[in-house]
């Protein structure tokens, strides 16, 4: 059939299983192809093929409410649920997106993109329902990943003990975006080989019947052990003790195996977890054959041989530069030790694992254990390198607050993905940290203008031994700079002048040091002459230059790319008020109050104003003003 | 013996059972005594007087590292560490804290007052001690109620995954602050009445023994039945799931339970689970006979009766007049739901929950599900009133962020114990709030003068469907003042002028509007005339007034008891730069740059220059300011 045909999923339920077979080939065809020329998440959406197109026909969006953890597996829904036409589009700018969006679908009901949210957001829907007295289905869809998540075992929790009644699906796929760690992949994994229900369960009352009658206190224990033969015959012990009913361990890829289950499932009372076993990747072989996580999301690849289509940039990637620096100085450094919530091959600390196996934590999606254990490092004189995306570092704010940074603990903070990441889109833009990390006492932040400076710092961190530091970078590679022999630590607080001028400021840090520099070239051949600095300590700021520049009285415009509420800007005029200067305007340029949808990161940074033109029309108009101001004095 | 002459806890590796025994009783003399003139937390610490003693006798702390949970139950541990004379100051400014502290003494290793966290940090020391090649014992100490936090549950999963050598005390009281929920509780139930591993494993065995052997298929099920019955002979099988060696239940009041099991937990390999069964408030009869959380942390009160010593005011607590207007409110609208977690004391939603059980979630120190929860509920129309304390919203961050004001769901934030809290001191400071919340779109913020306009704020928060809105109030009572009988809506963002003047204006809202009101009243006595503004909404900003004030030029002071940096008042000077005013000067009034211990908010207030002293200085120093500006022109 036509992917592009369909408008809703209803076509499904007069469909026999020979058609469901040929669907999910055709859908697998659609994806491999699509997604070569875009990029996109093709390993988690192969493998939830036959179980999202058998949730379709047993149930009815959107009445029946499907909630897609983390939501990269929400491909096969949308192909259902009417937009394949749009997958040309696929995390393009004001294309579909990568990610549930309400906006885009009715069959869309919660939105997603971080991790382990699904549960907690599936309670409320049911609690809502019982309570308006509706009797739809909440399906939740979590990987094995997601499932150690705090917030998603606080759900767990939560809906077992009031016993509402859920439909959990838990899509175990062995691995999440990296292979999983955790205790309670030992538990899935044992469930896995466990066998089922119906095979064990003959066998097993047989064994019961052969035990004997017997009186008084034997009696009693007796009982006892059949209570917990119980466990065995329905297995998924686990889940039972929190109070679910647990259905599994279930072929994701067998379209019988998942009707027969979530039929039952349909029919029961309370919370019930079924135990989907699925493959990422399943029917494109370099996928399958993955073992690392490299085909978790892409970008484009050639079908035939799975090769990737490589942007040509030969600079170091910023994840590997930082964590490539860490393990250098690890050799030196035996209090260095790296951690990362989930994310080996993002951050690049595969080869950091490989020489320092025992200073190496890969702790699971778990941001907020990922932030406290590094602080129990270093409390014993440890020196931890926490490896963490800006987007995901907001998972332990309050661990940064409440245990990091009042503690004052030598945590080495390295904020990765920092500033706008495009594709991934609003749920995981890197702009907020400077917002909710700069008014935590104790703390530096710093970010570098190219990955030589970048590759100082993180040794500037190392050495750092008077609380906690934070180095932000962004998502990509570095500019392909020289690259110094020697690492020096920079001085805490200093900025540094790239270019010098007369008649006003630029300050800014990071990503956008390029567009600044591009900015005083076209201002100079208007005949306005600014100094472009590198602000790279974010906190504390360089308050002696900052000094000089309010001294002088000349413009000044601040550039970032962060939000603007609270961010560097703001703690720019923040110290102007507070130092009561009589300085020139300070005008700031950056992310306004809103969300940043997926794009490029040069399209958003153009729709939101925070460009070279920008810069050069920001500052002109102030240089202009300055001079209407001066000549109204005269 | 005299408990003021302790100086280290060496001095019980000689005492016997009886000598144990009569400590612990002069132990709990002194804590009832004590607390009775200062409060604290003395339900806790009544609970954990032998656990303390014995953990000090058969350990040696610091090497070996106590971390208490949430830490109010670490005063025996003080005593026992050579505090005892500190007592009379505990919880005052520059007394004792009431949570450990590491200046304080180096047996407090780690600070607390979050709870959840002493597991993350237990795994970082632990690794840290076998990177290290140590062999000290880690021993956190983690009740019930603490233990369903995310961040436990996903320190739980990595060490039980990593088989970390660690003692984990589970302090089992049946309830945290008020009584516990969520289906770990009943897990802890279950285990609690299952009687203990060595009584049942006889019997056990002889049933084993009756099995049949069998061969065949039938052989490999009655291995797996014998597998299974392990979990029975162990007990603890949730535990012993996530990859712990489970012993107890242990009387926590019984000196031989605790020491034979510490003493075979000190000899086992990897991670072991001691759930030790504790009485909260045992051997003070008021505090034993609670049921609900009362007596978990007390002001003064009377020894004999238990009688609290009751402070003068009338005026209605604020936590109380909150969850009562969403109490009237809830009976004309079915969509209003309340959640906690784990607060409904400390946030009055008693009555709440009597009246409307089908409507009240207390879902257990899970803030972050908490968050979600309530975002669930509100995209099926339901208005969710979201009682949380501003401290603990913290853990809440990425929730609001990612779930509830990106998605603009109609949640209601009851924002409780905004501002400083006083006793509990810097873990608890409700001071961050509008600094980690301010920069995220689609939310409004808002904090009424006093509780009459407190009421018709929760109407307005009720009324407003466009997006999350927060309300923030303090700890304690209002002021007192006449209430409306009919509650309406306040218009969204705007500000009121609560007394013309014509030399500057105070901005500010909340708990400092008396404040600001006084310093006003002083300056007028200086021949200075000042306007106050009740700037009831922190987000948005009442721009139409700036926009006038601006315009005026006059001096303006902005005050808040909350952070400076990208606080209130900075969003104020950031407007002003924005729309390029040409205004007078602004001056912010704030908490700086770092944390605020405990001691009374008075107290602090004036440490931190927050007073109406400091406003009238400020505002005279800016007006002076301003009419020599004006001369110099002239």
């Amino acid at each position: 059939m036509d992917l592009n045909q369909i408008t809703n999923p209803s076509f499904l339920k007069k469909m026999n299983k020979e058609q469901l077979t040929e669907l999910a080939k055709e859908i697998r065809k659609f994806l491999i192809e699509n997604l070569a020329s875009t990029g996109g998440h093709i390993g988690p959406n192969l493998g939830v093929v036959e179980l999202t197109i058998m949730m379709h026909k047993l149930f009815h969006s959107p009445e029946d409410k499907f909630i897609w953890d983390v939501g990269h597996q929400a491909y096969v829904h949308k192909i259902l649920t009417g937009r394949a036409n749009q997958f040309g589009t696929l995390r393009q700018y004001k294309g579909l997106s990568g990610f549930p969006k309400m906006a885009e679908s009715e069959h869309d009901v919660w939105e997603t993109g971080h991790s382990s949210t699904s549960l907690s957001a599936a309670m409320g829907m049911a609690a809502a329902r019982d309570m308006q007295g509706k009797s739809n289905y909440v399906i939740p869809v979590i990987g094995d990943g997601a499932l150690t998540g705090g917030m998603a075992l606080e759900a767990l929790n939560h809906i077992g003990h009031l016993k509402t009644n859920m439909i959990v699906v838990l899509n175990d796929n062995e691995m999440s975006i990296a292979p999983n760690v955790g205790a309670l992949h030992t538990v899935l994994g044992k469930l896995r080989t466990a066998g089922k229900y119906n095979s064990a369960k003959d066998e097993l009352e047989y064994i019961l019947k052969k035990i004997p009658a017997v009186g008084g206190k034997v009696a009693a224990a007796a009982e006892r052990v059949k209570d917990s033969l119980k466990y065995l015959l329905v297995s998924g012990v686990f889940f039972e003790e929190l109070g679910f009913t647990y259905l599994g361990p279930i072929d994701g890829h067998d379209f019988a195996d998942l009707e027969r289950n979530l039929l039952y499932a349909k029919k029961m009372e309370g919370p019930v977890l079924l135990h989907v076993i699925t493959k990422k990747g399943k029917g494109y072989q370099p996928a399958e054959e993955d073992k690392k996580g490299t085909w978790h999301g892409t970008g484009p690849y050639k079908i035939e041989t799975g090769d990737f289509v490589k942007s040509p940039t030969t600079a170091p990637s910023w994840s590997g530069l930082v964590a490539e620096t860490v393990r250098k100085l690890a050799r030196e450094d035996k209090r260095i030790a790296a951690i990362t919530p989930a994310m080996p091959v993002g951050s690049k600390l595969e080869s950091f694992a490989e020489e320092f196996p025992e200073r190496f934590f890969d702790v699971g999606i778990a941001e907020q254990h990922a932030a406290t254990m590094a602080g129990g490092l270093a409390t014993q004189g440890m020196k931890p390198f926490l490896a963490i995306y800006s987007t995901f570092l907001q998972r332990a704010y309050d661990q940064m607050l409440h245990d990091i940074t009042r503690q004052k603990l030598n945590v080495f903070i390295g904020i990765d993905r920092a500033g706008l990441v495009g594709a991934d889109g609003e749920t995981h833009q890197g702009v907020f940290d400077i917002a909710f990390l700069r008014h935590l006492p104790n703390l530096v932040i710093m970010m570098p203008k190219d990955e030589n400076e970048g590759q100082h710092m993180v040794k500037t961190a190392i050495d750092y031994n008077e609380g906690p530091i934070a180095m932000r970078y962004p998502r990509g590679n570095g500019l392909g700079v020289k690259m110094d022999e020697q690492l020096k630590p920079i001085p805490i607080g200093t900025w540094e002048v790239l270019s010098e001028g007369t008649d006003g400021t630029i300050l800014t840090f990071g990503t956008t040091i390029p567009m600044a520099l591009e900015a005083a070239e076209k201002l100079s051949s208007k005949g306005i002459s600014v100094k472009v600095v590198n602000a790279r300590f974010i906190k504390p700021l360089d308050t002696d230059m900052l000094d000089l520049l309010f001294v002088a009285g000349k413009p000044i415009v601040t550039v970032e790319e962060a939000v603007l509420a609270g961010g560097f800007g703001s703690s720019v005029i923040e110290y102007a008020h507070d130092t009561k200067a009589t300085t020139g305007s300070i005008d700031r340029i950056g992310i306004p109050d809103e969300y940043i949808e997926h794009g490029s990161v040069d399209k958003l940074l153009e729709e939101i104003d925070v460009t070279a033109e920008a810069i050069v029309a920001t500052m002109e108009k102030a240089v202009e003003n300055t001079l209407v101001r001066k000549r109204e004095k005269i």
